[in-house]
C-alpha cells in the first residue's frame, strides 16, 4: 500500500493523488486506508518515513567495514543505483521540493534527513582522517555540504534530461576530485617530508 | 506582470496560481492577461523565458574577460547570489522538478536551459585547456557535469534548509577542489619536469 501511495505521489504530486485514486491503484477500500490513516497529509507523512527508512538503510548497509575513502566512493553508486531504479526514485525529491512551502510535516522529516545525510557523510570524513587516510585540514562538514549538493544536483538532471545528462560522469568526475583532494596532495607532500610519519 | 506572475508560480505552484490571482496580485485586469497570453500554460511559458534570460545574461556577463578559472569560481558566486536573493529565486528550480510529467512545454525549455549551462561551462573548460591553464586529461563535459550538480543541489538544500546549510561552505569546497583538480597536480608535476616549457 505504502509503495502504491508512493508511486501516485510520485506520479501525480501531492494534489493530483485523492485518496480515492490511491485506493482504486492499491486494490483496496477508501475505508481501508482512512482505518489506518487519519487522511492524506498523515497517509503521504507514513509514506515518507517508509522511503526515507529503506534508503537510509540501504546508505548504511553498503559501507559498512569499508575504509572512509571506498565508503564515500560506494555512497555515490548506492545513490546513483536508487535515482536510476524503477523504485519510485523522484518520490523524495519531487517532494523535497515540493513541500518547502506547503506541507510543514513532510518538509521537517525530510529535512531531518538531509541534516542526517550531511552527518553521517561528515562522520566518514572525520573517521578517514582519524585513520590518517584524509588530510586534517578539510572541514568535515564543508565535505559533506559539497558531496550531498553533488550527489542531489546530479539526480534532478538526470530526472529532467536522463539522454543528455550522465549521471555516471557527473559522480564520478566529483568523487575523484574529491578523493584527489582529500588524500592527495597534502599527504603526499608531507609522505615526502615525512612530517606525518 | 511577468515579475509577479514568477512570484506567483513560486510561492503558490502552477495548480495554485489562477490567471485571476496573478490579475489581482499585478493590480490588472483577466482581460489585459488574456489579451497578450493565450492561456495559463503561454503566460508560464513567457514567464519562464523571461527568467532564464535574464539568469543567463547574469552568468554571462559576470565572466566577461576573466580567465577560465577565475570565471569557475565567479559563475558559483553569481549563482549563489541568485539563489539567496529576493528575486524570485526558487521559481525556476520549483518550476524543473515540477514540469517534468506534467508540462511539456515549460519542460523542454527547462531542459534545454540546462544543457546550454553545461555547454558554456565546457566550453570554459575547454578554453582555459587551450591556454594551458587547466590540464588537457580531462574531459569537459564531466567537469560541466559535475559542476552543475553541484550548483543545483547547494541551492536545493539552501532553499530546503536555509539555517543549517551552509551555501558558501558547500560551493567554496566544490571550487577549491574542482580547481586544484584542474590545474594542481598534474600541471605542477610537469612544470617541474619541464615538460610543458
Amino acid at each position: 500500500m505504502l509503495a502504491t501511495a508512493a508511486d501516485c505521489f510520485s506520479r501525480y504530486g501531492y494534489a493530483g493523488s485523492s485518496i480515492d485514486r490511491i485506493a482504486r491503484k492499491a486494490g483496496v477500500t477508501k475505508g481501508s486506508i482512512y482505518y489506518h490513516f487519519r487522511d492524506k497529509e498523515d497517509l503521504l507523512a507514513a509514506t515518507v518515513l517508509d522511503r526515507i527508512a529503506e534508503f537510509e538503510q540501504r546508505v548504511q548497509a553498503s559501507c559498512d567495514g569499508l575504509a572512509a575513502d571506498e565508503a564515500l566512493r560506494r555512497i555515490a553508486h548506492v545513490c546513483q543505483d536508487h535515482a536510476m531504479s524503477k523504485d519510485h526514485p523522484r518520490f523524495l525529491i519531487m517532494l523535497m521540493i515540493e513541500s518547502i512551502d506547503t506541507n510543514q510535516q513532510v518538509s521537517d522529516q525530510l529535512r531531518s534527513t538531509m541534516r542526517g545525510f550531511r552527518r553521517f557523510l561528515a562522520g566518514l570524513v572525520r573517521r578517514g582522517q582519524q585513520q590518517e587516510l584524509f588530510r586534517a585540514d578539510v572541514d568535515p562538514e564543508r565535505v559533506a555540504s559539497a558531496y550531498t549538493s553533488a550527489v542531489l544536483g546530479a539526480e534532478i538532471q538526470y530526472y529532467q534530461d536522463p539522454d543528455s545528462f550522465c549521471m555516471d560522469d557527473a559522480l564520478g568526475h566529483y568523487i575523484d576530485t574529491l578523493l584527489v583532494s582529500l588524500n592527495g596532495v597534502r599527504t603526499d607532500s608531507l609522505q615526502e617530508n615525512g612530517e606525518n610519519r
